[in-house]
């Protein structure tokens, strides 16, 4: 199947469509074992393709609309920075990426998304011009490849953001810009909603957030974001992919400032029937495309695409693989555990980590060490709501 | 390669090599959209076999020495029983779980095992002679399919056990004995010590557990059976493969009974640093095959693979995207980021859950259920301290 | 002693002198089994008077310079209605508890302050003069008793906050007005600021909250009435008298709601080096009438003396029976606890609860039940920050 | 009334009854500013006789028909050896103590009892001649007040408090021997069961434990002293006076070992409903002198009274001031707090310890720095099962 016989992503939100992101690879690979944290570069999609190819697979069949190029952090003043001894260029990762979610994409009904994402050229002040080039680059790979659309995503300044979606926007493909911002917005302070009208006024068609924090603070960012817009008198459509992490505890920079970050998270990912409520959250808040980033495997997808089934008329191809709200416990031969086959029992579910000597909530290693105290506690304020609305929505007042 | 040309099981055992198994299949795969939470069987390997490919592919890179078949819950009876909807033959499935083990194994240094579990006809009390044609039949595929060496594991009834293991010892091939039972013994309370010996008697080459337990529990366990085996004036070879979860408020069912099983474990996952430890632990008690079961990533491997590296003399291939003790972070552009890439740091780590509203331990479903009071108490005693131990092992004692 | 022989506390205040409040008498006369929980009420100043007594001298020997009079929920409409079998009347409680108060306070330097608290009647719509002629009817006690100040405490709304500093400042005494209340306000939502601008534009001298809160939070509500009072060009002193509980999970009504209340908050409760961190953050925040108020027992009202000695210059006569910061273990058999006589050692401590089936957060009854969750979410958000900064500010980001 | 007039202690406990004790009195004193800690010396009854009054009667009306002379840490070479400034001589503070406990003894129905505990010379190595005669001078005290009984407690070694209840048996007093050990025994590893053995055959009438470490932890403990009491064919009484703290984490040295040790234990202490149970628990052990020691408030006394009411067939004078089972609650003015006036909603209560940052269990300082590892997980092991009894006995397994 072609490309081409495709309903493209502006046709799809503007029909008032959901359209289902994938989850974040650099993470989901790191688990695999095909990328190196730290540098985080993508060069697995020409190094491994089958292992990026069959990341492609289970996201799509986990019910995903959108088949991201696995270009993260390929800009080539980033492949070169990290020092990765890597034996591709940064065209050839680029075009190894493109294939690969080209060829998933055409397994089922996903686009290609083109993506590029902040790069150190801006971090080190380098001009407009140079900055642009940067994206320049990728740009002709992803024309090259045809892609269907494409993400600016991971900003953190809204400026960078804007050069991005300047060159993107360019190509004459539809465009969503996505930065990795919270309530506080941008590295300068410039708010959310101030972020997204740059951005629109810029050319984005689509705005959001993506990674640094958990999926109700990303919903209220992005709910920002919309109430911004929609009072500026502009248009656009929305977007989510936030962490399958619990970040009750992060700052303005998000879960990078986590003690546990990157190789001790694991207590904080979230659970199928979180990632539920974080669907139904994002919905109801008017954000139609629903993805994930780091943290994110293809079941929380699932969960995603299982909690918006009755918006969508379907179950992705995965559920044949998935009893809802427990139900493949019916046949369990422990009565108690036929006794978990309900959706109450996993709404209500309080998980404990089974780790006594651990805290539930840690200080992020910036608190003290930047700025003011004030500042930091004012941040915090911002992100901590969000964190533990979904716990106390579901939670029984009583225990 | 052919399978001929590598060095056996035994002889490697033998030879007082480090033999590393690979991680469990059936949570992996659910995970991945493959596996079907309830029944867990494994028609995946005849449905999508790109899918489990993959997953024994990484796996091996992380380390694995041993390609267990994807055949759990691969008896004819189990695949019946469970009522699934599969659309191939257990022989069919058995095959193809053969030849997927095979072409990874052949690509690195693997050996391929067929493995059987219990049974639901010995459950609902068939004879013995009905039992072993079920593990006959199977035996029938591995045979044909020229499997290096065979695994008995997931018992919960020793007697179960040794006709598994009778019905494998006739092949002539090298046998391994696993029961998924912690301190407490098995479901009759006969204690690991005897289980280990009786399995011995019975043909075992390799005896040891798997799942239901974390991996402090199981090193434990193994380390009686190794004592009683040993006190009995016989020989053999031990084994452990625990869960990837964090289990110090199970009883003598294990993670069965957890109210988290199996939807709402994510908090319980060991981090790749208590995975280091279990390691150690595993070694350091004689223990010479050590894998993982439910919870396993291929990164959980590739740890248990670097904490042996000086004892093996090399490091797994997925360690070319892996910085020992953080050393990835060495470059990060956050001064604290960078304060992480040490190993103090991370053994220290004790991760917050991100949960506020949550508890650090569960009380089991069968807890007031089953039995009285005073036994239950006496199998979480006898379990509940491995669990702490790796914490204590690395705790700064003033925090 | 008589009390017309010591400074009153507006010579004290305008001379720039830290002022030491009591701890609440309720909570600590429930637990030593005088008050009744529920009603609350205080006949036991009649009833037991050498209990009551007792509580005063230990709060004086703690550093106390306040000796409130024993009269929480004295008023004649409240002992009514809380039909308690109570065989003494108003009057009666009233005068008893003048009496215990002005005989301890001459046995140090304390003043007596006569205290009223929110009325039944005002709840129940009755009129301005009905509300103020209850307050009156303890006036008349207050005043023939001599005290020395008056404290209109715990009030929910401004209104009767205002009646009642109107009647207490008819006598002519100092006025203290104290409100039960957050960051959010009354329970109509008057912020802090327009509370304290109209308790002081009523007559009040000196402004602020007890109860309800824990104390970062009552630093932080009071802080924000000092501003507004500022702002508004009047001139006030402040004070604040907080829980001794850790409540980062409550919501505008405060503590009533937690499932915890009021019989289990035994976990909750802060430590003598919590203590010592409000203490200073009441003082530099320009608070200098600093005392506790529910849960609070003569340690905690040490731990603020002890903190602010360099400020006052001497040290209250408990502590006599105590070593700064642990230093009275500095001669412990045992090395490891002698290695706890030291400052850095209690500053950085995370006690543990001690409680893994418990988590370290609830959520209050009132989510859900009253308003809109985005109000609650809002007050939440400015609770939480500020139960949380103490505890960052004392700890190792490292674990 | 005359001491005479009263029943003594074994004429109750031979009829049957429950003798419910006292709590402890330097914890109590030293958070309300009267006894310091480090030496915990007991000064206070010359010094300050009106707290340490106070503090009794508010036991006897919490229930205790034991009224313990504040004479732990009387003896001579204990109070010359903390070095504590004491202005007065170690007969003057025994006899102050004597006549306190008297006074309030003779306002119901309590007995005095006289106390010893452990002390510095047999840590010291001296003889048992020289121990014994530490003792012995404050027999001359005891005999001279007339006290209706005695008891040697707080001893860490068999053989001292062997030597104490032989000198105590010697003035023909009723003799009641209590050991501050855990189920591991005591610090030579002498079993519970041998040391209560042993004590009786010294001449004990009444042997248990005290302080050290939880309710349950002691319950579990006495009840291995009684099982050999009995198997030996011996007869003896049994009495618990244990902490009123949480000590799940502790080793076999008690909560001296953990890091909160002594001056952040408050997240630990348990509610009145957890003391409940603990009485519960030891009654139906056949324990039937049941008390409390450090952390103990006249609440938690209450508590133990309340809940054994129906075999007593009266409640303490407290209970004018407390409604069974939250029952005081019934007239709350908010309807959800209405609802917590019934013993469910409190029985299965997991109250939240409002410290985020804060872990449920800690590491014991001596981890790690005596003896071996399996060691201390033996110990650990013993002491864990008791401390979580309570809680899952009331657990609601879903949460």
């Amino acid at each position: 199947m072609a490309s081409g016989a495709k309903r493209g992503i502006l046709e799809r939100l503007n029909a008032g469509e959901i359209v289902i992101g994938d989850g974040g690879f650099v993470f989901a690979l790191e688990k695999r074992g095909y990328v190196k944290a730290g540098p985080w570069t993508p060069e697995a999609a020409a190094e491994h393709p089958e292992a990026v190819r069959q990341l492609h697979r289970e996201f799509l069949r986990a019910g995903s609309n959108v088949m991201q190029t696995f270009t993260f952090y390929a800009s080539d003043d980033k492949l070169e920075n990290r020092g990765n001894a890597v034996s591709f260029t940064g065209q050839q990762i680029n075009e190894a990426a493109c294939d690969l979610a080209r060829e998933v994409a055409n397994e089922g009904d996903a686009l290609v998304a083109g993506g590029v994402s902040q790069t150190p050229s801006y971090l080190s002040c380098k001009s407009e011009s140079e900055v642009k080039g940067i994206f320049k680059k990728q740009m002709d790979v992803f024309i090259k490849k045809n892609v269907d659309f494409l993400i600016a995503e991971y900003f953190e300044h809204v400026e960078e953001a804007e050069w991005a979606v300047q060159v993107l926007k360019a190509t004459g493909k539809p465009v969503a810009a996505s930065m990795c911002i919270g309530p506080m917005g941008d590295m300068h302070g410039v708010t959310p909603g101030e972020c997204a009208v740059r951005l629109v006024k810029a050319g984005a068609d689509i705005v959001g957030v993506n990674c640094h924090f958990d999926p109700m603070t990303c919903v209220k960012t992005v709910a920002m974001m919309k109430a911004a817009v929609e009072k500026a008198g502009l248009k656009a459509h929305y977007m989510v992919q936030p962490l399958a992490y619990h970040t009750p505890d992060c700052g303005c920079q998000g879960f990078i400032d986590l003690p546990e970050f990157p190789f001790a998270l694991e207590p904080r990912v979230l659970t199928r029937w979180d990632m539920q409520h974080y669907a139904r959250e994002a919905f109801k808040a008017g954000i139609y495309f629903i993805g994930g980033c780091c943290g994110f495997e293809p079941y929380h997808i699932r969960a995603v695409a299982e909690e918006l089934a009755p918006e969508r008329g379907f179950l992705p191809k995965a559920s044949q693989k998935h009893g809802m709200w427990g139900s493949g416990l019916e046949m369990h031969t422990k009565p108690w555990v036929r006794a978990r086959a309900r959706r109450e029992y996993w709404e209500k579910m309080k998980p404990a980590s089974g780790r006594p000597l651990c805290p539930s909530m840690s200080a992020p290693d910036s608190w003290g060490v930047t700025k003011g105290h004030a500042d930091l506690m004012q941040q915090k304020e911002a992100t901590t709501k969000d964190q533990l609305r979904p716990l106390f929505n579901k939670s029984d007042s009583k225990n």
